[in-house]
């Protein structure tokens, strides 16, 4: 059996991963042997890159170096951890990969979808996530959800502009519309427990239909 | 004035580290201001990436987390290094640049030129040399000379195989018939003597001409 390859892509505080898991767990419940997984994932060399890309020091760091790198990060995680564990038969949960990028640098950093698509088809060498749940929550909801979640730590990312962010969704709403037949989107304003039902359902039609 | 970019391609053994030094040392004594250089360049965020990349650890490194890397380098000692030199009016004369990945990990390593062409592309945004100069020696002539060399460091490139380094030569003539107004052959089997002046006479010609 050959495995099922599942992205969970999303802006800010829509909540992805903390469905990621849920989701996991039904799987589970259902027999399936799952393995979830983000960027770097514990991969060696994608760890390093990684280091490259939050050190603060780095402050000259150009935004299309930025790109080549997370390009390479990527390229390494999917070779050592994504690919053999497909091809051990798990579903593969990844809490965010290519379309993460066509949003942030693509579309709302301005390097512009196309450029990084290109770097990012050299990366992943056409081997495309199987479903994408895209979860689509406006990004002031978000960016609300997670000030008044006092336990999260706050990164780059969350203290961006709302502008942005609102880029950032537009971008996903860009994809959604260029790969309608893999992107799905999920309404992440529900409640977690019906965001959870509605991600694996969705896995289940895909993976029996 | 803005500043004239010259790369310096070719095989093991080619000579063209010692060609670059001497016309340089021309080229200041026609009062020209020069600087030489090659990646990482002395560039911090360039070198942590060479870091990774010559780390003997990193064994599972895939051949396109690889290319992607040296992407990543040269785009931050372009931005850095080369092209501020440039706008400061110098001449710059790298060692190695474009050519050497299209060769290398398009042509010998079988990876694509046109794919290793897209992510360089990328890196560089079509900032490309004004002049490359090809070193051209036959691969059996540069691997005799790095091996009667002694005071030489043998690096992993060195003692590849022969067929490896014909396949890079044959990259090169390849990029050779592809960009004909911008690589220029240097025979490099001549005296070194000659092979610097035929490489500084080349450099006035297209800066003058």
């Amino acid at each position: 059996m050959s495995g099922y390859f599942v992205t969970f892509e999303g802006g800010e505080g829509a909540g992805k991963s903390s469905a990621l898991t849920g989701v996991a767990e039904l799987l589970n419940l259902q027999g399936y042997s799952v393995v979830i997984t983000r960027e770097p994932g514990g991969i060696s060399i994608s760890e390093q890159i990684r280091e490259i890309l939050l050190d603060k020091k780095n402050i000259e760091m150009d935004a299309r170096t930025e790109a080549l790198l997370y390009a390479a990060a990527r390229r390494q995680h999917l070779m050592e951890k994504v690919k053999p564990a497909l091809e051990e038969g798990n579903i593969v949960l990844c809490d965010r990969f290519i379309d993460s990028s066509l949003a942030y640098q693509g579309h709302a950093r301005g390097l512009g979808i196309d450029h990084i698509y290109q770097i990012n088809q050299f990366a992943i060498d056409h081997f495309m996530p199987d479903l994408t749940l895209f979860f689509d929550l406006k990004p002031e909801v978000g960016l609300a959800r997670i000030q008044a979640n006092q336990f999260r730590e706050k990164n780059r990312l969350d203290v961006e502009h709302l502008s942005f962010h609102q880029k950032v969704y537009q971008g996903y709403q860009l994809l959604q519309k260029r790969f309608p037949s893999r992107i799905y989107s999920i309404d992440a304003e529900q409640s977690l427990e019906s965001v959870i039902e509605a991600s694996f359902k969705k896995i289940m039609l895909q993976i029996n239909g």
